[in-house]
């Protein structure tokens, strides 16, 4: 899946303390983590050193490196900062939602970032309006920071222990106070939050890719459950909450998101990837002269489903590096325009030839019909599409941007019918227990798999309605 | 005073209540109300006819032509909306204390934009902040709403009132709800806000020279103490508190900061800058051959003060049209380089002539020094300085950035001393009482004059300290 | 005339030669020759130090400030330049156009910046073109440049002689070789060019304003006919033609280009504006309460014309500072919108008295009328039009963009018919005798007034039409 | 070779002929030749319906996506056109060197956009300055169309035929008059040149992945030596020039330059890139674990290579996506900071792992040692760097930036020195005889070889030296 068009992912943040460049290295690691998030980012710095610290931030549309440049680096100053970059909606593309949010407390200044989705936000934020809570952000993470305004105490941690009994749902979090960084990673453990180090200053940061950039050292990974408070003397761990057992690792982490540098939730990421697609070409081989994947996650998978099966993997789709934010269609259409801006289908390895095209999974399905048109334009005989994970038949509550449950193509159609819908010769989904194979899991599965199967790792709440019995039941392939 | 440096408004808002352009609306009435504010700008709208109506908002730095075009106006819909214009500060030119603030409550949507200062929002601040409040910005208009988002009551109009019990100093206020429009002013009534009428709709704004630009009706001012309530069924006024009396109307609207086309306080501002001409004149005449003018608000003064000693007023300072907001100056220093880019001077009004130079007022005298250096440097054989207001000796606490007391010069130095320091061969500031006549006070009068006398209209909280005798005593003129 | 739409002067010309930071002193004259030119400016500059010197060039649309910043002018290096601001157009905004032109030749780099037009240009060019010559403008300075590379000989002063000999017209110039400035003044010395010196550096540049604000002290005006060498040696005169008797200085340079403090073709031009509303009230006087100008060349004709009469001047219409590039209208219109947001009438000052509005001159009388409606609705009762310029019948062929014939309100309208059109209480021009009294003109007249009578000072080309005996042989004044 | 730092195409070129969006189609195709130049683009249109047609033309730093935009391409209006894309070099960023060149001459306007080099221009041009030229760019395409505008007769396609007799080196040309499209190739056709068709109009592009994404028909190539003219009767072919037997189509094309779904000098770049590989895999094998690539010419040879040898292809360094203009460092080095941002390596891949790494070509050879580097940081045990080209000892005047001789680092070090430089446990190139094999070529190679072999094509133009005894005779491998 090259086009981030219908599954996001909430975002990505950075916590840094220590370094008199905190700013600066927060802004490379968001750079790092910009595949979670491409509508806007921030950074908010500030001097550990001072009395009374005040917020540096800078916060903007856009990629980091045209939001950032040297003079606004040099202006947010300070040996602590956090850092937050956020996916492109559609519809509130408002400045007061990005993140970090900052504020001023009673406790001195606060500022926080957030990956995840609390799933009683809506009632939460409802009493505290009543109560006279203002809020400027429709986002939910701004809950969190009332919560902790109104907390109990004047110590900070137990302030952060005591909001966590009362959220629900996935959060990642970097707190940053005049004298601590807080990392923070809900019971479940839905989203990944990772620790390094770097000289003497530690990075608290989504993916492990981050870390790589900047030089700094591996430490370990926040586990569910648990606050991790930095300061001056070092690492201190809390669990102010059980971890659940099992953990419901988000799935789709390892499938989309995560960079394939990353080891997360004490895996490879580039190593499960092409697993999956090992258990796809198990469970639904193709017979076919070339394997080719839509990049790019799809390209390890690609990888593992021709060498499983010994047939060559070839270069059908570039990826086009120049592809800007908008481009201008001609009146007189051309057919697949915004694909073709995108991929450019090599027409020596499609030519006459039976494909096998590998895509890591299928949302709405209106970008699949337009690839295998376009591959079929450039002159390929047959296509079997391959997906390199199961039919996505239920949304996401826990920071994944699912379409609604209309338009997930597999919750509205039979394989058969998706076969035909998209044009190909041939449809093959990697099953829920294939993919629990690629990914390690034998008997208790740590992965959240809610999306393919509608079990929810928490009872979710009632707002949420519930959704009909899924029409893929045992189907997972289809041929003409 | 053509640089404005020293002293500087705090703000120009503007609320348009019942017209499909409400928006663009208040954006023609930001740019009359320009000088103001040239920092940022800002304008939210809604939509009045939705059960749900939500803010649509752009704020950003720089001026109004500057920040708006017609793309953001076109997504700024609604028949209803607030703005604000805010001038430019060198420490927190943040993007978070850019008004109008909008916020959601248990109330809904509401927004507010604010011209004054509250003198007690430190300490309202501090206890809110101790009950978890969460502050965004360092601005003490967010103390309104807050307060207001406690008040208790569902109706909104009673919990303005009971916010106006407790805040003081001094505010002209736009609340925006989800169906009214509030124009509020403070008891003593320091700053001006005005209201229109545009066919249907409803404007309060703070200058009449608003409504002249979009061809609104002038109706009438709030008074001090008057909360108006704007909706469907037309104004309503509420007194949540007594006027004041005297009233304390800002002594320094007229002398600078309000546009000569205006009308406000109920009176003509040109006519009473050039009535300040004319009293000069009579405290202060100069036997010259020529009177000229410090562009902008010294042109009526001169006007007044040539006219009264018949003697020719000339444009000995022509204003530069295109100053942009930086300028580079070469290695080898220009004298007075940065007054030079500003204003011209006309030698052949100047070469070997006796002037009389006409400047509304003196804060630091900085300015004053290199205009009256680069007046001799054109020729100027005698340079005689009159200026249109007392010698400024107390900060003000209600709106006017005024610098700190030790960076007033007549705060620090005699008439005696400043004519020496400016280089001028006589120096003359019109007196209280002349000021008084020039604006039409007889005994009681209606405008605070603290900045001049140090007697400030409220008891001063108890941050501020008392401030030493000063040095002006009984002098208001000195010739060389 | 405020509106700088109707007539627009070609352009300001600067050139420095023997500074270190010679481009950045061009910047700052061209800063100060603004008024000629808003469309697009540039600096061409080059190191006279080395042997084999090439340009550093920055040109760009809009204003000095805004296309120059540090970066820019750090590698504009050198210790010679050349400058040109040039205003704008709706038709040919063509960033190939924006000079100065810069080329390579057989006699190494060359640039040349040029105020002016040559009459000749068409056909010079059309004889090159054939001759293999190639064009990249539409600008006819580019014909001297394609000239001067043809001419004979390897010394270039002998070139531009030569070329003085074939180009007609007007022409004030600077042009830089590796190792010399020139400054070039056509035989009839239209345009304005002056000589000034800053330390060890001479300055050639359109007016004296210029020199004021880089401090540099005025030398002398470059003569009619004249061409300066300016090398390390110093500076030597040529007359490569015989200057023009009489001369034609262009009479709309002290009517409304030049900016009142400059002194150009030897005299003062705020004192001539001056002089121009004193002859002005003689022939049409007018029996008002008060006096009031259209800024800026207005100001100084106001401030004559009420002294001779007695009547008090007033700041009737004050100039808008913030005006921007665009303005947004809203649908329903607002009367005269775009004359509101650059003029604000002052109610005070007008509301039921008799006014005389002084405005430079009237070109197509469109911006005239609605300033005039605008007046109206502010409470003027009575509006006496007086014009400090005989009425504009022809069009200019020597740098002045006047419109065509048919668009110049006085070759089609009669006084009588202008003061109903233009809706003036009553209307009265200065005539052509009282025009040459203000400038100082006995017999023999230095000025062009072509524009107000027809007779240009050379045959004028073939392509030129001859026009229709205008309208308004005798007539100068009406009423109603 | 993902960095784009050493060796550079000078450009892409495309014209379009008869359609009203040909300025739309020509942006388009630009967009899908992007990786021939980044530094600037531009586009010239003209409407071949009307008399006396103009040029529109838009030209601009950056790329296609950031210098066009709907606002833009609507002012490019017209039903011809012709585009440039041309890269970055470090000294002369100057706008005016930016193509399309437009003119006017005395057969019209004229537009040229130029891929290659002329190695007589430097004499052409001294010699026409003599005669009186103005040149106003360095670019050697200047002199194509000087020659031009001089050449005898009223026809353009005579004059474009006397001008390919004069000049000397490689030019594909786009050249577009009033009311013809000419697309002429250099008698060696060094760089590729192509016919499609759309609808009525015809297409003139550098490579056919322009003609995929606009959906145009391949027609055929423009040969060597041809002069095709295209109007409204369709197109006609001249032969000015007798092809060059052997041709000398540039091999860097086929080995980095061409998008790898181009089809160009008759072969299909992304298998010769396989064969380049394979055939690399027979001379140089390597005993590892698995083969990467270095992106983006690498990944077609890396899979032949692994294919070939039998060994696994990963994916070991993957390029990021988000890279932009220019990136922050911070103070404390980040080590090999500038490949780390533009290539993520992947530690599961490398760690302990024995690797072939294959690029496609080495010039300086310094992007290799840092990447090299990084490979070793992340974990990799051996690094067998394989080369899909062979030692490039000598530079190109055919339109390849190359670097000069001094800083290739194959003609200063053998490939024993290499590998140590480099820091390879072994270094292997593809030999000269391997790439023809790869190319399909048997006895008389249609290629150019002159940047391995040092044998030119032609003779060059006696300014440029003979080179050195390369120092890598025989020798194309070595290891540790």
């Amino acid at each position: 899946m090259i086009f981030q068009k219908s599954l996001k992912e909430e975002c990505g943040i950075v916590g840094i303390y220590g370094d008199k460049q905190a700013a600066h290295y927060a802004y490379l690691c968001l750079y790092a983590l910009q595949h979670r998030g491409q509508e806007a980012c921030g950074i908010a710095s500030l001097n550990l050193e001072e009395d009374a610290p005040v917020f540096h931030t800078h916060k903007g549309m856009g990629l980091v490196n045209e939001c950032f440049n040297p003079d606004v680096l040099a202006r947010i100053t300070g040996t602590a900062s956090i850092g937050h970059v956020r996916y492109s909606t559609s519809g509130s593309k408002s400045e007061q939602n990005i993140q970090p949010f900052t504020f001023n407390s009673a406790l001195g200044p606060l500022g926080i970032a957030h990956n995840g989705n609390l799933t009683n936000a809506t009632e939460i934020r409802k009493r505290l309006e009543n109560e006279g809570s203002i809020f400027r952000s429709n986002v939910d993470s701004e809950v969190f920071i009332h919560l902790l305004a109104r907390s109990p105490g004047s110590d900070i941690s137990k302030r952060i222990a005591h909001v966590m009994t009362q959220v629900e749902g996935a959060y990642s979090l970097v707190i940053l106070s005049k004298n601590k960084l807080y990392a923070v990673r809900d019971p479940f453990g839905f989203r990944p939050l990772v620790i390094g180090k770097l000289k003497d200053a530690y990075v608290a940061v989504s993916e492990t890719c981050a870390l790589d950039l900047i030089d700094a050292k591996f430490v370990r990974e926040v586990e569910p459950g648990e606050m991790v408070e930095i300061d001056l003397q070092g690492i201190k761990s809390h669990f102010p909450l059980q971890p659940k057992k099992p953990s419901a690792f988000c799935s789709f982490e390892p499938i989309y998101f995560a960079r394939p540098d990353s080891r997360i939730f004490g895996q490879e990421i580039y190593q499960l990837r092409q697993r999956m697609g090992i258990e796809l070409a198990k469970e639904s081989p193709a017979d076919v002269d070339a394997v080719i994947a839509v990049p790019d996650s799809g390209v390890p998978m690609a990888m593992g489903y021709g060498r499983e099966l010994g047939i060559p993997v070839e270069l059908g789709l570039v990826r086009n590096h120049y592809v800007g934010r908008t481009f201008i269609q001609p009146q007189q259409d051309i057919r697949d325009f915004g694909v073709k801006l995108k991929l450019n289908p090599v027409p020596s390895v499609l030519k006459d030839k039976r494909i096998a095209v590998i895509d890591d999974s299928i949302v709405r399905g209106t970008t699949s019909i337009k690839i295998l048109r376009m591959l079929r334009a450039a002159g390929a005989k047959e296509i079997h599409l391959r997906v390199g994970s199961p039919p996505i038949t239920h949304s996401c509550y826990y920071g994944v941007d699912t379409p609604h449950r209309e338009n997930l193509l597999a919750a509205q159609q039979s394989v058969v019918e998706m076969r035909e819908f998209l044009g190909a010769d041939s449809l093959g989904f990697l099953s829920i227990d294939g993919l629990k194979r690629a990914l390690g899991q034998k008997n208790e599965c740590s992965y959240c798999m809610a999306c393919f199967s509608g079990k929810y790792p928490e009872a979710i709440h009632s707002t949420i309605k519930p959704q009909p019995t899924d029409k893929n039941g045992p189907g997972l392939f289809a041929t003409a």
